[in-house]
């Protein structure tokens, strides 16, 4: 998608590679600061996810892909299969929630190990980590053009956290279908839940909808019930970063809270994402893993100080008080009106999910 | 309530008046720097609720009832009357929603208007106002009698804003059931909701069952639902701005959500309120007004920064996004357990509502 950088406009992928590096965009600094940083070799990469530089489904997938391919490409040749192995385990190590980056590394690791040789098997990884990462933009394109049959115009779309194109590696999943309504015209609002504790919606998606001309309002996660109550919100959509095969989907914290709201007030409620996040290995949401991260994201908030002139954090809590920390939670698949994938809107139901592979 | 400031424990009330003044903790500072502030005239403390140095049910009504009765003290002879009026719009224009700041001018302006003479006015209105003061620390001591009786040992209780002794003159509304459950030798958990946009439940209730030695986690907003979902909240108790007489309550924008998510989930959800935050003139949740505040609110976190040494604010959106920011919600009585008050607990409907009178 095209940012302004500097009064500049240019096309900007979330995360790529080039040469043996991988290049993504610093999330923590937007909206503030836009800066791209290179990551040498894969325990680089692999931080960057863990320390969510890179955050979001899609792009946490695709990164990890180019990650283990980072480690194909810079292995030794004495030891080569041991050291990819190595580097996959740590990859897998970063976040437990996310299923496109176990998707990702599984399908580098199994063209390297199905590989002839060694320098194939360099080559070939960089090509399928490229193919995830193009993969990923063309699903979120369709997604899109799926979507917007949903959208009319005028219409008021509640989300949370950021499922745009910085959590993908172009056009979003989320957002999609909210980009092409508005190239195709239509007028949309979107009301952006802040989503602490890290404040990806205050930070990042307000961000892209700036940059995309997308009128929008800022709410305190607490406002959206209150909204969807007054008859202001007329279509929620989210993201997900792990759906299993009975529809249910886990996301970031809050999610589950907006689903029940949204059924209570009868808004539909959608789910996008491509097919790469379906985890049919998982039964039920029950079987998914939720990360747990560190208290101090809940306890203070980062966000750019005027007197200091950079991004900062201050602590909200007293000291001596803990935080508990789920990164995301379930929706239960009753609560979701439809998924939204590349290859069409689905029921969130076993049989129509099991009918997108 | 004992407060532990520079390691020695005295008592402190939320606000109280001594001669002209007003004198009240400066909320905003805590929990980070502990401030008495004293307020010279009515304007003055006028402006202290309206900026939330004082926030919170009771603790605003007392506010109000004392800022009216400086009025009456600091009047001139000529043009009492006009003064006092004058002075008693300005206090009940600074927060619309809270029901107790009406109920306590209204109290002090019939106790001068009634009073025979200006002299005796002036009298008279300190009185009531103290009155007011004292009626609503006795009560809250009562509403934590009443309500222990909810509380098992052991018990979870997840609570959102602040509706302990710094929303009201002292013990609380929603935290006097737990201060008296601890006092009674019983074990519990509070999960504190951090309650953006304004930080209460991670800045004022985290530092208030810190002072009082019960176990909490403070938790994003949007965290709430998901440990109700996995069992690991028993009780949910709030406070409330405003009761209609049907029993729907104003309290803090996030706690109609909270209370779907109860319901869903089985768990059940009390309001904790003296009765002089029941509203009769209200029909129901519809009358009630709801206060939109400033998007720099939303747009912003005020934290302590260790770089600055001191209380600052970030901006997590960027420049140029807008934020939406009501205050307020309103929880249908259909939501709610019952309401503890100080004479008791009753359903949350007309019928029980109007013999609490």
């Amino acid at each position: 998608m095209k940012v302004n950088v500097g009064g500049i406009l240019r096309d900007y992928r979330t995360v790529w590679m080039s040469g043996s590096s991988v290049f993504m965009i610093n999330q923590p600094k937007i909206p503030h600061e836009f800066e791209i940083v290179e990551l040498k070799d894969y325990r680089e990469t692999a931080r960057a996810i863990s320390t969510m530089v890179v955050r979001g489904a899609g792009a946490i997938g695709a990164t990890a892909g180019y990650a283990l391919s980072q480690a194909a490409v810079l292995a030794p040749e004495k030891g080569f299969y041991d050291y990819v192995t190595e580097a996959e385990k740590a990859i897998n190590a970063t976040r437990p929630t996310a299923y496109d980056l176990f998707y990702a590394t599984k399908r580098v690791s199994s063209v390297i190990m199905s590989s002839d040789g060694v320098d194939s098997a360099r080559k070939n990884a960089v090509v399928e980590a490229q193919n995830i990462a193009d993969g990923n933009a063309s699903a979120c394109k369709m997604i899109g053009m799926h979507g917007e049959k949903l959208m009319r115009d005028g219409m008021r779309v509640l989300t949370h956290c950021n499922a745009g194109w910085l959590a993908f590696v172009d056009w979003g999943s989320a957002l999609s279908p909210v980009y092409a309504a508005k190239r195709n015209g239509k007028k949309v609002f979107v009301f952006a839940d802040e989503t602490r504790p890290r404040c990806q919606g205050a930070a990042l998606t307000a961000w892209e909808l700036g940059q995309e001309g997308v009128d929008h309002a800022v709410i305190a996660d607490n406002a959206s019930g209150h909204f969807m109550k007054r008859g202001e919100v007329d279509l929620v959509i989210v993201g997900a970063d792990r759906i299993a095969a009975n529809g249910d989907a886990a996301n970031k914290i809050g999610t589950y809270e907006k689903a029940v709201l949204a059924h209570e007030n009868g808004v539909p409620f959608y789910v996008a994402a491509p097919t790469s996040t379906i985890d049919l290995g998982c039964k039920s949401g029950d079987d998914i893993p939720i990360e747990e991260r560190s208290e101090n994201e809940v306890l203070n908030v980062v966000g750019w100080s005027d007197e200091l002139r950079k991004v900062t954090s201050v602590r909200v809590a007293p000291k001596g008080s803990h935080a508990r920390n789920p990164a995301f939670d379930v929706t239960p698949a009753k609560y979701i009106s439809g998924i939204i994938t590349e290859k069409g809107i689905v029921k969130a139901r076993k049989r129509d999910i099991c009918g997108l592979f």
